[in-house]
């Protein structure tokens, strides 16, 4: 076996193999403000890639962008209760506006604010108060607003994109006359971002409810999408709040309803961040460096011109232009298909493993013997071996490789869950599934426990030693009656149970 | 005459005029942040138009997108000294991460931070930081970035999109090799920005080099794009600025050239923001509300039908669709044409002004008797008079008529500007033009004046009083030698003169 172009591999260290993938594929790095990264291009056209699907998809479920202020006042983060709860604690504040010169050099702060302001952490109360200026009559609704924006929440322990102080997302936010509209809404845009995961992050997800515990702070009801890493943890991937009339009580967003009453609006917010950048990495990435599911990959194909000092002709160049130029007239659902010449001035090992690590999906050489049969060399990201094909062939099939790549990640992705979900019907076989290490046992080091549990604190509390949580109650699953293995109450209720990030 | 539709209108009460503007066309609002906006959608999808076109010009000359931390360590400003000048006097100061409950009830500051951090006003210095690190070699030379991100500065006197305290911007940052190549980026960018601003806004604008004391704080040369809006004020529409080695010695931006030495690279950084938008209004509005140019219009027509209370047969709807399905094939300038059938209960005139005002370029009427005949009724948001089309015909040449329209308002608005634009050659005379108050000669109460300057404080001083700035000094014209007048100094500079938003 060769050597692998990152290291430690997962099997090793998964923590520092995934933190070597980032760099290796130049993703993204720490920057000198603590718990702030800075996205580099290649990582920011993926997160690119997966704005410019969820904007279309957000569009045509009927959603309008706006824009909010960055800062929230102090007083409108007090009015929700257990929002402020669930906030307060990592933000950061400004308090003031202006920097003096110190007398002993440098500058300090200067012009204390009246009222402090947060740098948004979420934008529920900011744009709830918009919300109570727009809504007057039933006329006005549904409002179903989307913004997409930096969020800053002070984290103390952050890792690349999975979780930093800033990152940037989406939230949705939306008022309905009626609970079930909201609810329905809530439900959707679920869907939406399972569908997402699904089809365009090639990740398989559990939709479901979370648990009381892990709501949202100021939500009734939080759904979630769920994924299961390579280590077998489990990441949150995308929410969706059902805010009931909590918000819309606290700030007074009020309509006027059909029969001349006065009711409070049921609104709704959801969101997913560039955390999907990181579950990306963590779902498909192997021990050569970066994955990519061809449907968010910035560039689909590099062509690696492989020219012999002594050939001074021009004709492998010309041949990749031509090639470079048939290739770009095709689109990739509903896209430009993206492909490129690498003609830098590099070693051909050195330049085929840069766009490895980079997880480019199809890497394709042209040297001047391919010319002569007019044919390339065709490396698949997700085959060990290249393979010779005829260039018109490989042309017209390339939308069809790409779908194919794109699905058997989906599959592979999709097995390896299969494989360490368990039904689990006893605390004991919990507690074994979550603490034994046996490499040769794979049925008894982690994954998803799949159990019947009641939902209440003191399940909480027997999970907290073992760093396990409530994953979610999986949607559209009908139960028989059975036994909660945390307390031997009887219920209907199967949950999800995992380690995660 | 009939009335118009926003009151004031321009001629009674410009600033007044603006503001009812962007209220009647539900594109900002000022939010309970102070000087922070609210960009509601119909505001937000102009922006994002903008957004679509100008992405697509930066990558095509070579640029990625990146994304930098919102906030600035105050160390990091502070390093180079006029750029600190320029920045630290209005700026939102983080200095605590934390809330904490107050003995009084309610929440205050707390874990105050070791080194306060500034919110972004611009990223010259996170990003040179970052390039410090990237940029090691010749071979990582030129590097071209952009950023789409909000920044803020503590702006006093706020007005929507013209001047707030946070705004949307694009930011774009450059590192090159040589003195020539980063001064080639500085020109192409500004070359950019013009073509966008005539093309796309319809706004025509001139290219020019600031004067010094209107230089970018820490750059050696500032050029600009200046727009004269319909109040004859100039409005600075876009910057590119080159930063010598100013920012790289500050940050240690050096690179191993070819010959082994060691250098420090030349940067640029370059700029539009959410600002365009309140070009936008101010250049084509008119007393009936916004007038935006198809380019922008984030719906080039809507459909209203006509349908009177005792026709249940469905037949206008059904034809409207049909129109509607036709239209929506069509493509505008490489984007899907974007039409919508306005179908709400509102009365016809409600239902009309309400597009009116908002700029929609065209509004298509249709009811019983158009269907007979085949044909549509046509209303321009450039035209005050609608007029009946063949259904066939009217689509065929619908984007023919888009782009007439498009032209129609570039050239209205440079006809205003060459109206009000004056060779002025004595200092009494440059008084009068800018302070006389005579609507019957408009030569006299203000606009462009192009004279002949000394650019040295001097002149800035002597304009001071009159509100009056150096706009820019004209970029590509030769001038013969003239008298500065306001030093009475020999000079060949010309520069443009003008009161500014």
């Amino acid at each position: 076996m060769a050597k692998n172009a990152i290291s430690p591999t997962r099997d090793q260290d998964y923590p520092q193999w995934y933190q070597q993938v980032v760099k290796a594929a130049d993703l993204a790095e720490n920057s000198p403000v603590r718990g702030c990264m800075v996205i580099k291009p290649w990582g920011y056209g993926i997160w690119e890639n997966m704005q410019r699907v969820l904007d279309r998809r957000f569009k045509d479920t009927g959603h309008e962008n706006a824009y909010f202020p960055v800062f929230i006042p102090k007083s409108f983060l007090e009015k929700e209760a257990e929002h402020v709860e669930g906030f307060a604690k990592e933000c950061a504040v400004v308090t003031h506006h202006r920097l003096e010169p110190a007398p002993d050099g440098g500058l300090v702060p200067a012009g204390e604010l009246e009222e402090a302001l947060i740098v948004r952490p979420t934008s529920e109360t900011i744009i709830g108060d918009a919300f109570s200026r727009w809504v007057q009559s039933y006329r006005d609704l549904p409002l179903k607003i989307n913004q997409w924006a930096n969020v800053v929440r002070w984290e103390l322990r952050t890792r690349l994109f999975l979780r930093t102080a800033e990152f940037l997302w989406q939230e949705g936010h939306t008022a309905h006359a009626t609970q079930e509209e909201a609810l329905e809404e809530t439900r959707l845009m679920l869907d939406v971002y399972a569908e997402f995961a699904e089809k365009v992050m090639a990740m398989p997800v559990i939709k479901g409810e979370k648990t009381i515990g892990e709501r949202f702070p100021g939500a009734d009801v939080t759904y979630s999408i769920e994924a299961m890493m390579q280590d077998r943890k489990a990441l949150q991937a995308g929410t969706s709040h059902f805010l009931g009339q909590n918000f819309s009580r606290a700030q007074e967003i009020k309509f006027q309803d059909k029969e001349g009453g006065e009711s409070f609006a049921w609104t709704t917010s959801w969101g997913v961040s560039t955390r999907l950048v990181g579950a990306l990495i963590m779902t498909h990435s192997d021990d050569d460096g970066l994955v990519l599911p061809p449907r968010l990959a910035p560039k689909h194909i590099v062509i690696l011109p492989i020219v012999r000092e002594d050939d001074t002709s021009g004709k492998v160049i010309e041949y990749c232009q031509n090639l470079l130029k048939e290739l770009k007239e095709l689109t990739y659902h509903g896209y430009p298909l993206e492909a490129f010449i690498d003609d830098r001035d590099l070693r051909g090992g050195e330049k085929k493993w840069h766009h490895v690590k980079r997880g480019v999906p199809i890497r394709i050489e042209v040297g001047a013997r391919d010319i002569e049969k007019d044919s390339v060399f065709v490396g698949r990201r997700d085959q060990p071996k290249s393979y010779g094909a005829p260039r018109g062939e490989f042309v017209a099939s390339v939308i069809e490789t790409l779908d194919q790549m794109q699905q058997g990640m989906f599959d592979k992705a999709l097995a390896l869950r299969q494989e360490n979900t368990r039904t689990i019907k006893s605390w004991d076989k919990f507690q074994k599934f979550f603490t034994a290490k046996n490499p040769d046992k794979p049925e008894i080091h982690g994954g998803f426990a799949e159990c019947y549990f009641v939902d209440c604190p003191e399940v909480d509390e027997k999970l907290k030693p073992l760093k396990v949580t409530p994953r979610c109650i999986p949607l559209g699953v009908e139960h028989e009656e059975g036994v909660c293995i945390f307390t031997g109450q009887k219920t209907k209720v199967k949950g999800i149970f995992g380690k995660a990030y």
